[in-house]
Order: structure tokens, then sequence, then C-alpha cells
């Protein structure tokens, strides 16, 4: 008997289609991938594109030369540009806006060969440090409603370029992702004086059978109405509602939970492609007189992390309905993860 | 420059990156497609499967048998089932359903190598006659929230089975696309004391850049903020919420754009993937005092099908923000798809 589940925090529905439902080895699949002739993510190639905006370069040297270890770029064909206006513009019924935006690529190490599952915590934390200069620099541009960080690791989840990397992209209007999630997180403080996060941290703690990893400091566990097999979500155990304001110690303790992730990834489900996804609270949050205010306040928005292997097909089903089908239940993918040998891969 | 659109029906946000943005020739891609050793849906196979639950039978003949022209039958792998109770249950923050519902195959030919868009206008039509018939007849379930029709064509857009067919799902719920496109129509209608879909028909008339095909019944287009490239709508000039009301001529003008459609599909596009999806109020909207009532009357809704080629992959950002990207503008399309030479395929 297949389920309906309800995702108090996405507010949709998921349908678990079977139970114990198919395990990682009807996912594997052969896949492509696109070579560059000259990858221009390599050392050698910084004079190609555009003027960096963020390095970490231990021994020091000029911009736009080797020697860094994390390095973050301008997109050469940017899906929004920080040139056009915020007025909206009206035809009849229409309404449209210039593409005014920003849109940043993070690379993540200078070995071409190694993606980010093959990093070390160190490397990792590296690049979440990329992550929060970034943002921190950002959101001094008020025209930002929101700074979107994501990755698209293999063809089928929507990379490109295969050496290993992850986009910051900053956007003119809060995405109805997170508006419908601020809501949802909004609403249910008002209703019960505590943040809806951590009511569900405390539940996959206590029930623990969607639980992969807990630390002590990050909870690494598949949704109760996960969308997608093996989708997960890797959350803060102490509330926090802004990736941008973390202390070192804690993106450490992040970079080690997301590199142990990736790695169970590796061993269970052979390198698929996925995305991941940053949510965390739009950058004007402090500010309650701003006309575009969420109404978000620090106690009752949690900064997560999204992972999400692409092993299905969105059909005409999802498009038309807006429900999701998941044919492994978090129950089984969890246990997968959990039980992962990481003994070939560390 | 890129442009951030507005669709007044999906209330979402699109952008569109490039202008004139990529052809046709861009979306050309190697295709796999599963081979079964012996399809179910062929003649002679009819007792492997499920009872079929209507069936065109020009000759008459028995059920379950050849003969059939057109034939509809369970899935044999539902998404939801016809037991189970409508009873939500809860566990701490978690709430579910049991799978309730149905789910049906529509088969349109016996041959099983003529997909829908090799078939004549008739063929087409006595397609449309089975969708009809079904919904009737399954509407009088009134644990029904809502019967959705679609299309998977090809791999990538979630076709598992190579043989020509279309599926009905009924739901215990009104899917949220739904109740949001319902929305939006009762409260244009509210404001204007008209049909929004009727005032966009107007305007695309008008404009005439996004127009694909008018024959005066069903005028073709591209929506204003298309979400993904090719994307199309089929929709009567004349204002009717419900397709299960709409009488033979109708459904002949209907299955005479369709035809066309797709045959321009094929001529521009090679084959592509697509799925195309049945818009329709839902089956108690005549009933104010249901509970599940949502508010449509007939004169604010209005029924339409959407059609979309499946020639972008969804990523990371689409993802985590709810915002779509297309990277053809529908002028583009449009033009392409208006101007397509279907001589070789008539």
């Amino acid at each position: 008997m297949s389920q309906l589940r309800w995702d108090p925090l996405k507010k949709s529905w998921v349908i678990i289609t079977r139970s114990p439902g198919r395990g990682p080895r009807d996912y594997y699949q052969e896949r492509e991938q696109i070579q560059l002739e000259t990858c221009p993510f390599c050392y050698g190639q910084e004079g190609r594109g555009t003027h960096e905006v963020f390095a970490l370069r231990p021994a020091g040297g000029p911009a736009d030369t080797p020697g860094w270890k994390v390095r973050v770029i301008p997109n050469k064909y940017p899906i929004l540009r920080i040139e056009g206006s915020l007025e909206p513009k009206g035809s009849g019924l229409y309404e449209s806006m210039d593409g005014f935006g920003a849109h940043e690529i993070i690379i993540e190490n200078p070995d071409h060969s190694r993606h980010l599952a093959q990093l070390t915590s160190a490397e990792i934390c590296d690049v979440l440090r990329a992550w929060r200069a970034r943002l921190l620099d950002l959101r001094r541009d008020e025209r930002f409603r929101y700074l979107m960080i994501f990755k698209n690791h293999g063809l089928e989840a929507g990379a490109g370029i295969p050496h290993s990397h992850c986009q910051l992209i900053g956007l003119p209007i809060t995405p109805p992702v997170i508006v419908s999630e601020l809501g949802a997180c909004r609403s249910y403080f008002q209703r019960h004086g505590r943040c809806l996060v951590c009511a569900v941290l405390d539940q996959e703690v206590r029930e623990g059978v969607r639980v992969i990893r807990n630390d002590g400091r990050f909870l690494v566990f598949s949704p109760f109405a996960a969308a997608s097999p093996f989708e997960l979500r890797i959350v803060p155990l102490q509330h926090a509602h802004d990736f941008a304001l973390l202390d070192d110690q804690t993106l450490e303790a992040l970079a080690a939970a997301l590199g142990d992730t990736l790695l169970r990834f590796l061993a269970v489900l052979h390198d698929p492609p996925y995305n991941f996804i940053l949510h965390s609270a739009p950058p004007m949050h402090l500010r309650p007189g701003h006309p575009h205010y969420w109404g978000s306040l620090p106690q009752d928005y949690h900064w997560h992390l999204e992972v999400v292997p692409r092993l299905t097909r969105i059909a005409g089903f999802e498009r038309g309905t807006g429900f999701y089908m998941n044919p492994t239940p978090p129950e089984t993918a969890s246990r997968h993860l959990r039980e992962a040998d990481l003994s070939l891969y560390r």
C-alpha cells in the first residue's frame, strides 16, 4: 500500500509508493559527462574568464593566477546580471522585469579530477568559508532579496562542466520556495512559540529510523516526506537562522557532516548525480521596515542544507499536480546510507 | 539581457535567459527506449494484465480480447489504489494518508509502432472520447477530489513503455497546482468580472507573436512566461470549464489542433520527449456545499491542455527556488513551430 505524506516545511504532499521499495542497485545508471578541450576552471586558465571576486591563496600571489585553493568568479554566462533595473514592466495582463542579479561560480579545488566527495574535511571547510565570505559581501547590496547557493553534480543534475564547483545566485525576488518555508516557520512559531525545524529535529532524533548520522552538532536525516529517493537534510542541532553568521567551528562540523554524507552516496549509490541547496534566511531578515521583509525573525527560521540525488524523472503527473513521487521510503534510504561500509573510501 | 516574467495563471516567475535564444537544433539528443520482450499493450496480450474498464470496439467482441481501437485498463502497478481510507493519520508533527485513488492506462491504438503524432485526427478523437467517458464514470465516486489526465512520451518525459498511451489518476486531494490555478482564476474573476484565461486569449490573439495556430475554435500558443522551451497551451476560444462536458464537435476540433501540434514537434524538434496535462475543473465544482469545494464556478475556470517538450533539466536552482529557467523565448519557439514545413508529415 502506498502512502501520502505531508511535509510541514515544504507544505506539500508526497506519495510513497512502495514499502520497502527500491534499493540502491535499481538506480545505477550509465552516465555521460561533457569533456571540454581545456577546462576553464583549471590552473593556468584564470585569464580566460571573468576576474575573481574571492580566492584562498595560502602562499599569496596576484589575483587571476594559479596558486589558489578555492576560487570564486562571476559566471561567464550568467543567468542574471548586475546591470538592469528592478522596475517591473507591464503590458496588458503580463508583467516582466529585467534579469537583474548576480551569478558566481565557486571552484572548489584546483584539481580537475577530484570532486567534492573526494576532498578532505579541511578542504570542504575552505569551500564553506568561501560561501560565507561571498554571502557577507553580496548582502551589502540591498537590491538582492535572496542569495541562493547550490551545487549541480553530474549531467542529470544539470552540471555542464565536470570540474567540481558550486554556484551562488543573487535574486531580485525572494523565491517562492523560500517564501513558502518562511511562512510555514512563522506560522508554526506563532502557534507553538518555537521553531518548526527544532521540533522536527526532536522528533527525528526520538524516532531514529530516518537518521543517518548524529554527531551532536549536525543531524543528517531523510525527511519524513522525502520528495525523492535518498533525499537528505543536514541540519544544525542548535538553532540558527543565518548561515553567513556561523563561526569557524560550526563550519568545520558542517564540512565533516557533508563530506561523510557524500562518501555514503559514493559507497551506496555509485557516484550519483545530485544537487544540494543551502536554505538560509533572506539577507534583510533583520530589518522589519523593509518593504520586502518577509516576517522572518531569528527565532523562527532555521538554516539547513538540502541534498538531493537525482535518481528519478519528473513526469507529467508531478508537473501537473505539484505532487512528487518517491519509490524509496526515507526509512529504507536511511538504513542503506546509515549501514554503508565506508572503509574503502576513507 | 535576460528577463523575468510573471505567469498570472501559475502565479510563478520565469527567467527568460536569452533573446533570440537557442534554436531547435540545440535540443536534438540521442534517446534510448525501453524495449520489453512482449508489449503488454499489444493485441493478444489482453489476458496478461488487469480487466478493461472501457474500450472502443467497432466490430463488437468480448472484453479483454483483440479488436479494440482504444482500450482503458487499470494500471497493473498503480501509484494509488481504490482500496484504503481517506482518514489522515498523525504521528507527532507528521501527517499521512493511505494512497487511495485510481490509476488507469488509456492505450491510444493497437499498433505498437504508431505514436500519437502519427494517428489521424479521427483516431486522436477516439482517444479524447475515452478520456471523456472515463472522467464521467469516475466522477460518480465522490471520494475523488481531482481526476488528472496526462501523457508521458519518451524516456526523458517518464514513459516506461514505448507503446503509445496516456494515464488517468484519480486523487483524494485537489493537487496544489490546480488549487493555485483555481485561486488565480477566482481572484481575477472577482476583480474584473471575467475569466482570466479568456483575457489571456484576447491578448495573445491581439499580439500574435506567440500564436502557433488559430482555427477559430482552439488557440495554440506558447505562454508569455513559458517555463520551458517550446511549451504550449491548447485552449478553447469559447469559454468552458469542464472537459468532460464537451460535445463531439469540440472533441473533433481539439483532436485536429493536438494532432497538428504534435506534427510540428516532429518536424521541428525531431520527435522530442514531451508531457501533456489536461487542466479541467475539479469534479465537485457544481456543489458549493461540499467541504472540498474550491470556490470554482463555471464562469471563472477555463479548461485547457498544457503541452511540454522535455528539453532541459531541472537543476539545483529550479529546485531550490521554484523558479524555472527557459533558454528559448516563447516568441522564438512559436515562430519555429508556426513556420514548420509539415508537407513531409501529412
